[in-house]
């Protein structure tokens, strides 16, 4: 998507640890008609995937998902970093590592929420190790449901998650591909190279 | 809203400790339609304030935020509760206890998020005891930006601050207003007795 990769150049602030920071449209102020065309393009790309249910995780791919769901008439599930009162006893969970933040934590959805009739587009701002996208498949995967397609804003192609998911036959659409990145450079993946 | 208190009878779990839980429809499981109809309707009450950014808080608040700013045509911005490497240095911060959670913790957003020349809306899933937009308006404070409104999911009047913020002359509306709740039982507030 031609202006995801012009608005990281525009509005992109590159930080130490391969950190590129987006904040300014993306994960904690929105620029709403942006967001509005990332969801335009990603239910184009997903349209027929019969999708019953957006799968993300909080706090930043809420807003995504959010706006993907109102295009695609899809309920929207986030999955919890933290237990607290509004999760029940018994929640699917997984184990996820953050490279960025450097912790352990769990991701956490009710039972209630997610069926072996859904058929799940996964959506996040970044994929780079995997680690969030792969919690979510294995919450899925518990309850049975179908994953369908992974949708990602940014993807850290170095990190080599996204080629892996793809290796294994995955659906996924990134909007924005970086090959490679540096302090004063980007370099974003061109569809003709890309596989 | 006549539609979030249907809601809320059919789909709301009360929970010791004056908890109510719609995590099937509002705040993990999100169902779209209802989540459009919600946001038509705060779309409708601050029709006429002139919004210029929707503010509410990770992570519950996020996916209201997003739809209302979608059907607004203003920006979307939610104060993170935690600092990362995504919040920059000398953030405006607040800081807010939560009684569901029984912890501490502050509210931050970036200076470069929220200015002097912003008319906000402030947007959250449930309204007790109003530390939470409490938080949010010192945030709006400390930018010198105006709040023009606070739009409320479920508030539970029992707890004072809806009133206590009315009498202050804050434009709040909340979708569904609880008087009172116990285990097996639920009052509105009905708007004729609301003033």
């Amino acid at each position: 998507m031609k202006l995801m990769e012009e608005k990281i150049l525009r509005e992109g602030q590159i930080l130490p640890g391969d950190i590129l920071k987006v904040g300014s449209f993306l994960n904690q102020n929105i620029d709403i008609d942006f967001l509005g065309d990332m969801a335009n393009e990603f239910a184009r790309l997903f349209a027929h995937e019969g999708v019953t249910k957006v799968l993300t995780i909080e706090a930043s791919g809420i807003a995504i998902a959010t706006a993907v769901g109102m295009k695609l008439g899809a309920s929207v599930l986030f999955a919890k970093k933290h237990r607290t009162s509004n999760v029940d006893g018994q929640p699917y969970s997984a184990p996820v590592h953050s490279f960025t933040h450097n912790e352990d934590y769990e991701v956490l959805v009710s039972r209630d929420y997610l069926s072996s009739t859904d058929r799940v587009l996964i959506v996040d701002d970044f994929l780079a190790n995997g680690q969030a996208v792969n919690g979510l498949f294995s919450l899925c995967e518990q309850a049975g449901a179908q994953v369908v397609g992974v949708g990602i804003a940014i993807e850290k192609c170095f990190s080599g998650a996204g080629d892996k998911l793809r290796a294994q036959g995955v659906h996924l659409e990134s909007l924005a591909m970086i090959e490679s990145m540096s302090e004063d450079n980007i370099v974003f993946r061109r569809e003709d190279n890309s596989r």
